[in-house]
């Protein structure tokens, strides 16, 4: 079974221009086929703030009136896509930039109203694997944004780490599936202070005891939730870390299995 | 030979939501291999303005510093082309979104500095047929957004008029290639204030004496460059004229011929 790589990247490697470039000229020369999930960083924030645009977040969520989406739709599927790809391709990686509604490859389904009304997010619904596998197969890493639609018109802004899981789940049939969520920190910490305090390996008995004890909780706690629906699904395996662990797998990050 | 038809969107139909719609509804009915070009209406101009973003324009063109090169790569390559996509989809249109980055498809230079600098405005160098092919021949419908590359990681602006003349010119060896530039008015007009007074017809020996006699002028004189440049590399047939040419081929408009 051929390998694929699922990779995640976010928040201070987007927002650090020079750290993003050095990754980027990296990844260009990882062999094999990959897909790149990004999320936005603290862009979206920053342009908000200079128009005046409030920025209401819940659990980390970003609640998403008409004007918030159109302003994460520019900043995700424009700038920092556009600059993500136009990078690859300078570094001989043959990149295409994607949001969800690009060949209809993410259909999502906006979130219902429950206790809080969310507004133009969106759940991951299906992912259509045939324009995504075509890409892979004449050598196009496809690098997406995290903006989905719902098949009706509407553009959806939607979790970058959940667009991850979920792709990375989808390709498991077909493809031996490694999932990557690269981000700041070396991996998960028992200490969120001591950057080396990672824990090398979770399981899913350890999974629930760190929850239990308050040491997974917060921001890791739905990232984690990614990691073990993908590993129930088929997603050969999971691991979290800075994105030194794609290129040096020595290099100590935390691996999870179920 | 199979048909291709490349069509260019701006102006007033994109900054008018409605009409847009209804546009991008009747495209998706339309049979043979297509792809959709569009520019950025005045949506860009709104912005800069809002975050106090000095506009410079010079001929047309627009002046481009670091600044508003990010901003229009926003607006033109993610809110734009991203809602234009969502509309097709949703009529049962597979489009994909593309700047000239993805896949390396449109390959610019930055424009030299004469007695203007543009700054990151640049000029198509070379279009890369391969993958847009694969995706005609795959039944996805390209739409190209106004953003390059110059394949060094720098993005550009670039005329999405140019653009569009390029896309035809590099398709006319493989297929006979229609070019059509719909905007607002119903064709190149004698005079500008009665849009009843279309010019049906004009070919190379006309151009001149249309020039001379002042008559195409302005806006119109850059977009009649590209319909002859289009027609002395073998495109087929180029038109100008509001989209109803696409539709109702008898609804007055201008063919160009050489």
């Amino acid at each position: 079974m051929k390998q694929l790589k699922v990779i995640k990247i976010g928040g201070q490697l987007i927002d650090d221009k020079a750290n993003l470039e050095a990754f980027l000229r990296d990844l260009a020369t990882l062999t094999g086929l990959k897909i790149l999930v990004h999320g936005g960083g603290t862009l979206a924030t920053k342009l908000a703030k200079r128009l005046g645009i409030p920025v209401k977040m819940k659990d980390g969520r970003r609640i998403t009136n008409k004007e918030t989406l159109a302003l994460t739709t520019m900043v995700y599927a424009g700038d920092i896509n556009k600059t993500i790809v136009a990078k690859l391709q300078a570094n001989n990686c043959n990149a295409m930039g994607l949001s969800g509604t690009d060949a209809n490859t993410i259909l999502a389904k906006k979130r219902l109203i429950d206790e809080i009304d969310y507004g133009y997010v969106g759940d991951v619904k299906c992912i259509n694997t045939k324009t995504i596998d075509l890409l892979l197969k004449n050598d196009i890493t496809p690098v997406f944004c995290a903006i989905t639609h719902n098949g009706e018109g509407q553009l959806l802004n939607t979790n970058a780490d959940t667009i991850a899981a979920e792709l990375a789940v989808a390709f498991a049939k077909t493809y031996q599936t490694n999932l990557y969520y690269c981000f700041e920190k070396s991996g998960v910490l028992r200490n969120i202070n001591d950057n080396s305090s990672i824990i090398n390996h979770i399981n899913l008995k350890d999974y629930n005891e760190l929850i239990n004890k308050g040491i997974i909780t917060k921001g890791m706690l739905p990232k984690t939730t990614n990691c073990f629906y993908a590993l129930n699904n088929k997603v050969h395996k999971v691991c979290i870390g800075n994105t030194d662990m794609l290129f040096k797998p020595s290099q100590p990050h935390t691996t999870l299995t179920i």
